[in-house]
């Protein structure tokens, strides 16, 4: 059995009962029943997710997967493709906005060289140096998806040795929003218009552009909607695949999963595809500006923690996302209760 | 010249060079201009409040007001009065939501009685135990109103000395949603249907009764809507009066604030009736699941900068925006340049 195969196997429901026990909890900490809204249900999910009616959220790892797209000769990023393995450099010396953020929120960052284009110093697990053109055949073969997914599935598991306890996914890509906007559409039916955004920052002429190259590829690889691995190889990317991995070890490992915006729903939708109950485990950490973003999480099912109009990508409105997640945690393991704080309840009427 | 006339007299408008200098340098760091969106916002903002291009938000605090509310005598609150004093002293061991919160984002809890009914050991400015019953002549006298603005200017004041980078707002005080509502209805005349609502969970027919007593309060007390500290002594609370307070003194100091929800913006209001430039020293932490609250900031002409279904109070959802706003100010002064980093910038079309 794959590594794959494997993975997708081990991944279970989340636990009710303890859910349950979590959500009784809740009800006994000193607050009106219901006060803290979504934070209650946070702590709640992330319960049946660890089996833990009290988690403890104290190691956290945001995972950023790198790779190049042959698809920018066609001109659809403002951004020369140098950039990405000037930014992979640019995380790996702690300047760029994730570096600042998971600081922030004190969460470590791995990077993973999954397909960039040149030397890179990050972890490697370069499949190839960028994918294929996918406006003039398939991005990459199945077995490179194969091995795009497990890439992402073994950094995780590398990563439970030093501790992990919530997880982030982000991308650096240039090129990165076509290949998303086109497994987004190839996954979930929905048309290359609305799903198509300006991405770093294209104009009309170039946004008219990017969705012509998009919808080509699409008819020039047919992929299958009904077979995730066909559609990440025909139009999809390397870190796309990487982060589907990402969340599908996640899963098995009962590990709650921050989502980042466009590209790490995109590689959610392939996770999703893959192994449905995968989605129990995600957290969308913020909605994106990108205008798919929206319908992307709607067909994965997931509100947005946060809606700050960001769309740098790299993990970053993930990374805030976690810390709201880990605060909840804390408010369901920290906080007292009426009894113990000796505090009166709601009088009935 | 009184505390809070010199508090007042001392407010500038913020430095829109320094805002200048800071819109550009986020242009020159690693990212797409634009990309992290609300974030680059209020690092903008905050440059202007504190006149520095990269402002660091290092000392964290948030002010809770507790006080009691006379109007509870006529039923518009599902928990007994003495849970005021009960939850100061939850406050003071450390476990209530906001002491969980405060923890996790970094920021000392600083909890002052201006007027609990009943002995606590917080900080005492105890303008009287409670207020008077609003439905049936004022809460309180104008001289009361004045002692309960500068006890929040004063705490403020006091804090100084330990570093205060970036303030918060919180509240206690069972019935304070009842007073907060009356506030403003009074200032924005808004009808009292719109800016009130369940408060900690009240049935419709609770609703209903609470909204009878708020109109009866405004009838017997006819408060001037052109006079702030009118409303705030006719219909208020002692601590809307000290959050008011502590927001004045943020802003003649240069320090930023972020404002809680429902209580805290009937607070907000009455200090940018006092003083209108406060506003640009406000943040809105969250929006809250009190219904009013969303017109409230509309009249504030805030943008919350969460929306999780929260209303605890307390400072919970002002606690939570803290952290964005010290990341955005992390971001400004942390992330490389492109020029230092090395990444080729977006070519010319």
């Amino acid at each position: 059995m794959s590594l794959l195969a494997r993975t997708v196997a081990a991944i279970r429901p989340p636990d009710e009962a303890v859910m349950r026990a979590a959500r009784e909890r809740q009800d006994s900490l000193t607050k009106p029943p219901g006060s803290l809204g979504r934070l209650e249900e946070l702590a709640v999910k992330v319960a049946g997710i660890t089996g833990q009616v009290k988690p403890r959220l104290n190691r956290m790892a945001v995972f950023v997967m790198a790779a190049d797209h042959g698809v920018v000769e066609e001109g659809v990023s403002l951004y020369p493709q140098e950039v990405t393995v000037q930014m992979v450099a640019n995380f790996l010396q702690g300047g760029a906005g994730i570096n600042v953020l998971a600081r922030h929120v004190g969460a470590r960052v791995i990077v993973m060289d999954v397909g960039v284009k040149g030397e890179t110093r990050a972890l490697r697990k370069k499949i190839a140096p960028g994918t294929a053109n996918m406006a003039r055949g398939p991005a990459m073969t199945r077995e490179q998806a194969v091995a795009a997914v497990e890439a992402g599935i073994q950094v995780v598991e590398a990563e439970l040795a030093a501790g992990l306890d919530l997880a982030a996914t982000g991308d650096m890509g240039i090129g990165n929003t076509t290949a998303s906007s086109a497994v987004c559409a190839a996954l979930t039916g929905e048309p290359v218009e609305a799903v198509t955004g300006r991405g770093t920052g294209l104009d009309d002429a170039g946004l008219a552009h990017k969705r012509a190259v998009i919808a080509r590829a699409l008819e020039v690889n047919r992929p299958d909607p009904r077979d995730p691995l066909d559609v990440l190889a025909k139009v999809g990317g390397f870190e796309i695949g990487a982060i589907a991995g990402v969340i599908l070890a996640c899963a098995a490992r009962r590990i709650p999963v921050v989502i980042d915006g466009f590209i790490s729903g995109a590689g959610a939708l392939v996770a999703k595809g893959l192994a449905p109950l995968s989605r129990e485990y995600m957290f969308a950490g913020h909605l994106s500006a990108e205008p798919g973003h929206a319908l992307l999480l709607k067909h994965l099912g997931l509100e947005p923690l946060l809606n700050l109009n960001m769309r740098l990508g790299e993990g970053t409105g993930a990374c805030l996302g976690m810390s709201l997640v880990a605060a909840a945690c804390k408010i369901q393991s920290e906080m007292a209760t009426f009894a113990e704080a000796g505090v009166s309840q709601a009088e009935e009427r």
